[in-house]
């Protein structure tokens, strides 16, 4: 079977993981995809020091990779709205599959971007845009396809979770733990997506979206981040037996899905209260399966690149990836 | 698309949950397959209290349902080796997919199995028979397929599971809990299979092949239940601040990979500590996702249908549901 050639834009932290984890399980991957996936370009304005790339197509404009002919799967790594957005619908509109890790784009444009996908015979994978490296969109579209979703449960924010175990283990304060997650990395110059609760609700419109078969609603999530909550909230909690956790939560109501991002109360026996740090964990309940639970590593370059190289192996494999219900 | 034809063999616990979802949920499973799945016959030599076989075309010879030319996928839930792996290699002559729940069939006649469905151009799902409703056979062939797999353990006999939970909280012997996990249905009246380890050794042995890529090898897996375990056991594991649970656990060494199913000392402080009951749990270790955890119910009706019906949804999207290094 011929390869599968694959192009890269954005070269930062994911990226260069991304990069990586196909040449360093080449072998792995191809017995798993049955044929060969190689990277045929990668668009970005600098080299990734983690990477050696001194066999491959560089471009310096993602554009190029959007249009290569010789390209069947185009992975958006770029972040933000307005350009992956353009690039995403280029690719789309050259004939080419998508992978991508941006949760904010498909939360958003989603609905545009599938109608595209669906109008061009491709398909768009965005599973590493949901709990890094749990394949839980994967788990829901597929694992758990038999079971009517009663309830979608999950700390799906690992900067969020990591500030409020530091709060806890340590009793440090909200704005001093911010500070260290900005220095290592976890959280952004601008930590409002973070903080206040917005990725998250990026993420469980996208997990909504697939396990209840509605359209993308992120307008209709109800958000409220942790940065009010205080030490004093935290030790409070453990001591009445309780663990301050960010959920995501969405659930059938008699109106409808009701969609909502808040911090909880969650008794210290139940399991996802011990879900800390980065962790990230979805807690899923069906009709027939009734409790499950994922957990893993919700972000970090090689979390991340196990679910967008998973993508690019279903659809080398002829697996649809986007939800059925989505693009109906 | 022209609907999908099931034929349930077998209809006890199992059976009847698997018909049961297959009714009860047809409109959501048809929203995820993109067509409908009708079941096409049902062979037993009794009825299912639980189901309501009014408009179903019933025969008590569960061959025939192998044999009927109507029929695209065989659904296997009689257990047992000898008349199973007839109806099944029938089923695969007569050109029929087959989605089985009985680990023991795969983990030691797999390799035929696998061989005759490759020579006829059909899948054999399986992955109701390990982890019941987990699905954690998709999470490794697909969800982590980016990765190598360095190690995988897990809780994965439910009823084990729940004789060390209950000797733990209620401070009762091994006898005991076994005489009452035989009369709540958990355990078989010949126990073997449960207690000394011989189950869970047939689901390692599945989940290893597919993790890294190897023969079944059921054989090789070294094998010790908890049948001589102690409540003093237990009670000294805790007091030193662990619980016993019973795993199976492969790895990669310097030798291959090594099969072993034994009871373990746990921290409590790990979260496969806390894994209480039937329920099961396997963590996956990836090169590039690093640590994962599948945590769900192990067995009963809903669970086990719940992953038998997926497979038959895979199977209905083109999906094909065995692992490719089985088949190669």
């Amino acid at each position: 079977m011929k390869p599968v050639k694959v192009g890269i834009c954005g070269f930062g932290t994911v990226g260069g993981g991304t990069f990586n984890v196909l040449v360093e399980n080449a072998a792995e991957i191809a017995r798993r995809a049955g044929r060969d996936i190689i990277i045929e370009q990668v668009g970005a304005r600098r080299e990734n020091p983690a990477c050696d790339t001194r066999h491959t197509n560089m471009t310096a404009d993602i554009f190029d990779v959007a249009r290569n002919p010789d390209i069947d799967i185009v992975v958006e790594l770029i972040g933000g709205y307005d350009v992956a957005k353009e690039l995403v619908l280029e690719a789309i509109k050259n004939g080419k599959h998508v992978v991508t890790a941006n949760k904010a784009l498909i939360a958003v444009h989603g609905a545009e971007i599938f109608a595209a996908a669906k109008e061009a015979g491709v398909s768009v994978g965005y599973e590493a845009g949901v709990a890094g490296g749990i394949p839980v969109i994967k788990a829901i579209r597929e694992g758990l396809a038999a079971n009517r979703i009663e309830r979608v449960a999950g700390i799906i924010n690992g900067t969020g979770n990591f500030i409020l175990t530091e709060m806890r283990d340590k009793g440090r304060d909200f704005d001093d733990v911010l500070a260290e997650a900005q220095a290592l990395g976890y959280a952004e110059a601008d930590p409002t997506f973070d903080v206040e609760g917005i990725d998250a609700a990026h993420k469980l419109t996208i997990l909504s979206s697939i396990a209840y078969g509605i359209p993308l609603q992120f307008d209709n999530c109800f958000t409220e981040g942790i940065s009010k909550i205080t030490r004093d909230d935290v030790q409070y909690a453990e001591e009445l037996g309780y663990r301050i956790k960010h959920l995501g939560v969405s659930a059938r109501s008699d109106k409808g899905i009701d969609l909502r991002v808040h911090p909880t109360l969650i008794p210290e026996t139940n399991m996802i209260a011990k879900v800390d740090g980065v962790m990230n964990a979805v807690a899923v309940k069906g009709s027939a399966v009734k409790d499950t639970l994922f957990c893993g590593p919700g972000a970090g370059a090689g979390p991340t690149a196990s679910a967008v190289v998973a993508d690019i192996i279903d659809i080398a494999r002829g697996i649809q990836v986007e939800a059925l219900s989505l693009i109906a």
